[in-house]
C-alpha cells in the first residue's frame, strides 16, 4: 500500500514558503526606504521574483493530497534551506555587496542556518538595508528551526525533543502540547518576546536602535551575524556585553523550559539534566579560561580581574550556543583556551534551542552510558539503567543518540581531510568544520576571530556550505537524500 | 562468598616477572661486555638489586592461593609494566646516559609500552648496551602485550580476543587453543620467528648485526626507537626500508592469523574483516599521501615516483601500526598528511597484533553500527543484525566496542586539554596525546619526527608517561584501578 513521494505537496509547501521569504525581502525593502537607500530596488525585484515563483509552485501543488510522511518532510526540509539561500543572496550579488557568486551564496546560506560564519572583511561598508537583510537570514533560520525539530525530527524519531516528549513512544510524558502548530505559536512567542526583551535592554544600554534590532536577531537565533566588523567589541560597555552574555545563555535554553517557567512547573527545569550540565560547562570553561587570561595580565598587566572573567564567559558562551559574537581574539590567548574553544564548540548548548552542535543532551547520555559501561565490566551481569533528569531511558534511545555523536564525529573527522585535501592549513581545517558543522561563526587561525572565510579556496567555501546545513539539520534530514533506500520501495 | 583481592599471588607473580627482568638485563650485560663497554657494571647492578627484589617477593607470595581473578590480573598487569620501568630506567640513569630522572622513566616506559617516543636528541651518544636495551624494553614490551591481550583481557571480556573466539561465550567459535600457555607459547613462536627473519634480511641489505638486531626488536614489537637519530631515514637503501615496511605490516596483522595459515585455514584469513580494512587503509592512505608528494615535487623536483611511493607507505604503515619509525619528516609535508597522520594513527592496525590505538576491528564494528542505525531511520522495525568475518556480533559486545572507542576518544580530547594546559601548543598537545595514547612516537610540531620530548615541561612528560600505560593496557585495566568499586564489595 506504499504511495510515492507526494511531490505536489511538497511543491506546494515550498511554494507557500517562498511567498513568506518574499515578505521577509518586502520588509527588508521598506527599512531600505526609511535609510533612503537604493539597495531597495534589490530587495524590490527579488521579493517580487520570489513571489511569483512561490504562486507558480502554490498553484502547481494545488489539488494535493495532504498526506506527510518523512520523505516529503526531509525533501521539503533540504530544499527549502537551499532554496531560500539562492533566493537571499540575490540583494548582495545584485548589488554588488558581494559581487562573488559563491561568496553571496556562503554569507546567506551562513545566515540561514545561523552560522554566522563570514566572507566579509568590511561589514560597515554595506548599506543599512543589506545589513539587516543579513541579520534578518538568521531571525527567520531560528524561527525555521523551531518548527522543524517540534514537527519534523520527531518524525524521524532521531529528534532531540524525543527526550522531551514529543513523541508517544518517548521516554518521557511531558508532552509541550498535543498539536505541533500551537506548539510552534507558543515557542515562537518565546522566541519573538526574547528577541524583544534584548532589543530593549540593548537600547538601554545606549545602542542604536539599529544595532540593537539587528545584534538580537542574531543572538536569539544563535547566529553571530552583527553590524560591526568588530563584532560585540565594538561597543565596551561591560552592560551590553553582560546582556548579550545573558542572552546568549537565555538561546541556549531548550525553549520547552520557559514554557515549564510560565507553568510553574518549576520541578521540571530544577530536575533538568540538560541545563544543569550545560550551565555547569559554560561557567567552569569560563573559569578556566579566565585563569588562562590572569596569568597573562601578568606579562601584559592590560586585563583586569573583570574584564578577564567578561572575556572569558563572553567568548565560551558565545561558542558554546553556537552563536559567534566575540569581544575579543581568542587566537591571540593560550593555546589552552582554542583547545577549549574547539570542545564547547562541539557540544553545543540545548536541544529544542536554535543552538547547533552535537547538543548537551546527547553528551550527557554517552557519558552516561559509558559509565555504565564501565561498572558492567566489574559486575558483567548487572542491569544498569541510564537515566535522564530522572527517567529511564530505553536502550534504542541510547543507541540512536550513540550514532549520532559517532556520524557527528566521523564528518568532523571526514570534512577536516577534505579541507586539508583542498589547500587549507591544519588549524583552518579543523577550525572550519567545527564551526561550521556547529553553527558557530568564527574558526581558528586564518578563519578566526580576526578573519573571515573570503580567503578559502572556492571549493571550501561550497563543501563548507553543505556542512552547514548538514550540521543545522541534525545531519540525517541531508544524508538520507543520498541513500538510495530514501528514493526507492 | 566473596573473598578479598589475592595480595600474595599479587606479589609473588610480580616477584617472578622481575627476576625475569633481570636475567633479560644480565643478556644486556653480556652485550656490554662483548663491546668492552664499562656501562656493563649498571646491567649487572640493576640486574642483581632486581634478582634480590624479584626472590624476596617471590618468597613473601610462596604460599599463594592459586586463584587468580580480574582484579588480581589488572593489578599484576599495571604494576608490573610500572616496576619494569622502574627497574628499567636504573641502567640509564646511574650511567648519566640519561641524566635526568622524568627523563629515564619517560624512555623506559616508552619502550615498554612498545610506543617509541623519545626524549634524546642524540641516541648516537650511547653506548651499544644502552642502545640494546632500549630496544630490548620494547620486544619484551610486544612479547607481554601478546600473552595480556589472551589472558587478561578476555578475562575482562573487553578484550579484542572476544572476537576471535577466546572467550566461549565470544562471538565466533575459532579458539586458538584451550589452554592459555601454550597459546601464549605458539604466538611467542611467531613472533621470535618474525624477529629472526627480519633481522637476517636487514643483514643481507648490509645492515650491521647490531642494528639488524636492535631495529627488528623495534619493529616486531611495533616500538620505533631505533639506533640511529635519524631512524630508518640513516639507511637510504630502498630494499632495507621496504623490509622494514614488510614487517610493519606483517606485525600490524592478528598473530592468530599467522597460525590460521600454518594451519592451512586459509578461509578464515581471506574472510577477516579487519585484515582486509587494514590493508586497504595503509594502501588507500599512503597513495593519497604519495599524490601530495607529487604534486609536491613539481616544485621541487626531489622526490621520484618511487620513493614518493615508499616515503608515503613507510610513514602510514609505521603510524598506522603505531611503530613509529621514520625515513622523512612529514612535518615538512602539506598539512593534509598530519590529518591523514594523525588519523591512521588514532585507527592503528589489528587485535591480537603488538599494535596499540583504538584497532581496525573496533572501527570496523563501529562503522557497521552506524550504518545499520542509518537504515534504522527508514525501517524503524527492520532486525538489521551486525556481522563481522561473516558473523553475527551479539549486541553486547558491540555495545562494549563502541563504549570502548568512546572512552579513546574522550581520554584523547581530555589529554589534549591537560597538556594545553600544561602549556604545550595546539600542535603538539593533539600530536603528542595521540601518538602517545596509541603508542606510536613521533607527534606533530615540536614534538613531531625532526624533535624529540625532550623540551615539553616535566609534567606532560610523567602525563605521558601515565597515558602510554593506558594506551597500552587498552584502557580500561589501568582506569578501573581508580574506582572504588574495583577494590570494595
Amino acid at each position: 500500500m506504499y504511495k510515492g513521494i507526494n511531490y505536489k505537496l511538497v511543491v506546494k509547501i515550498i511554494g507557500s514558503l517562498i511567498i513568506l521569504e518574499s515578505v521577509f525581502l518586502l520588509s527588508t525593502c521598506i527599512v531600505s526606504l526609511i535609510y533612503d537607500e537604493e539597495d531597495w530596488i534589490y530587495f524590490f525585484g527579488t521579493a517580487l521574483s520570489a513571489a511569483t515563483l512561490g504562486s507558480f509552485l502554490l498553484l502547481t501543488g494545488k489539488n494535493a493530497d495532504k498526506n506527510m510522511g518523512k520523505r516529503e518532510g526531509a525533501i521539503i526540509v533540504s530544499f527549502t534551506w537551499i532554496i531560500f539561500s539562492f533566493i537571499g543572496l540575490m540583494p548582495f550579488w545584485l548589488s554588488n555587496s558581494i559581487p562573488s557568486f559563491t561568496d553571496a551564496f556562503f554569507e546567506t546560506i551562513s545566515g540561514f542556518t545561523t552560522t554566522g560564519a563570514s566572507i566579509l572583511n568590511n561589514i560597515e561598508d554595506l548599506s543599512y538595508s543589506m545589513l539587516f537583510w543579513r541579520s534578518l537570514t538568521h531571525w527567520i533560520g531560528g524561527m525555521g528551526i523551531i518548527v522543524i525539530s517540534l514537527a519534523l525530527l520527531p518524525m524521524f524519531s532521531y529528534s532531540n525533543m524525543n527526550l522531551f516528549g514529543q513523541e508517544t513512544t518517548g521516554p518521557t510524558k511531558d508532552k509541550l502540547h498535543a498539536k505541533v502548530s500551537d506548539t510552534a505559536r507558543r515557542l515562537w512567542l518565546i522566541y519573538i518576546s526574547l528577541t524583544i526583551a534584548e532589543i530593549l535592554l540593548l537600547r538601554l544600554g545606549n545602542m542604536a536602535w539599529f544595532d540593537a534590532i539587528c545584534n538580537s536577531f542574531g543572538t536569539i537565533a544563535t547566529g553571530g551575524f552583527s553590524t560591526k566588523q568588530a563584532s560585540i567589541a565594538y561597543w565596551p560597555s561591560p552592560y551590553i556585553q553582560y546582556i548579550v552574555i545573558l542572552f546568549m545563555i537565555l538561546s541556549g535554553v531548550n525553549f520547552s523550559l520557559y514554557y515549564f517557567a510560565i507553568k510553574r512547573k518549576f520541578e521540571k527545569i530544577i530536575h533538568n539534566d540538560e541545563l544543569k550540565w550545560f550551565l555547569i560547562t559554560v561557567f567552569g570553561m569560563s573559569i578556566i579560561v579566565m585563569l588562562t587570561l590572569i596569568n597573562w595580565e601578568v606579562v601584559n598587566s592590560f586585563y583586569t580581574f573583570e574584564k578577564a572573567f567578561r572575556d572569558a564567559l563572553f567568548q565560551v558562551s558565545s561558542c558554546m550556543t553556537t552563536t559567534g559574537f566575540v569581544t575579543a581574539d581568542y587566537m591571540l590567548w593560550k593555546p589552552v583556551t582554542w583547545v577549549i574553544i574547539i570542545m564547547v564548540m562541539l557540544v553545543g548548548s540545548s536541544a529544542g534551542s536554535t543552538c547547533g552542535a552535537i547538543k548537551m543532551v546527547r553528551i550527557v547520555i554517552v557519558f552516561k552510558y559509558m559509565y555504565a559501561e564501565f561498572k558492567r565490566l566489574i559486575h558483567p551481569n548487572a542491569i544498569i539503567p541510564i537515566t535522564y533528569s530522572k527517567e529511564i531511558i530505553k536502550n534504542d534511545v541510547v543507541n540512536r543518540v550513540i550514532a549520532f555523536v559517532l556520524l557527528y564525529l566521523f564528518i568532523v573527522v571526514f570534512g577536516f581531510v577534505v579541507l586539508s585535501i583542498s589547500g587549507m592549513g591544519f588549524l583552518e581545517s579543523i577550525g572550519a568544520m567545527v564551526t561550521c558543522q556547529g553553527g558557530v561563526g568564527p574558526g581558528l587561525g586564518m578563519v578566526g576571530p580576526a578573519f573571515s572565510f573570503s580567503e578559502i579556496p572556492t571549493f571550501s567555501k561550497w563543501f563548507l556550505s553543505f556542512i552547514m546545513l548538514v550540521g543545522r539539520l541534525e545531519l540525517y534530514t541531508i544524508l538520507l537524500l543520498f541513500t538510495p533506500v530514501f528514493w526507492k520501495k
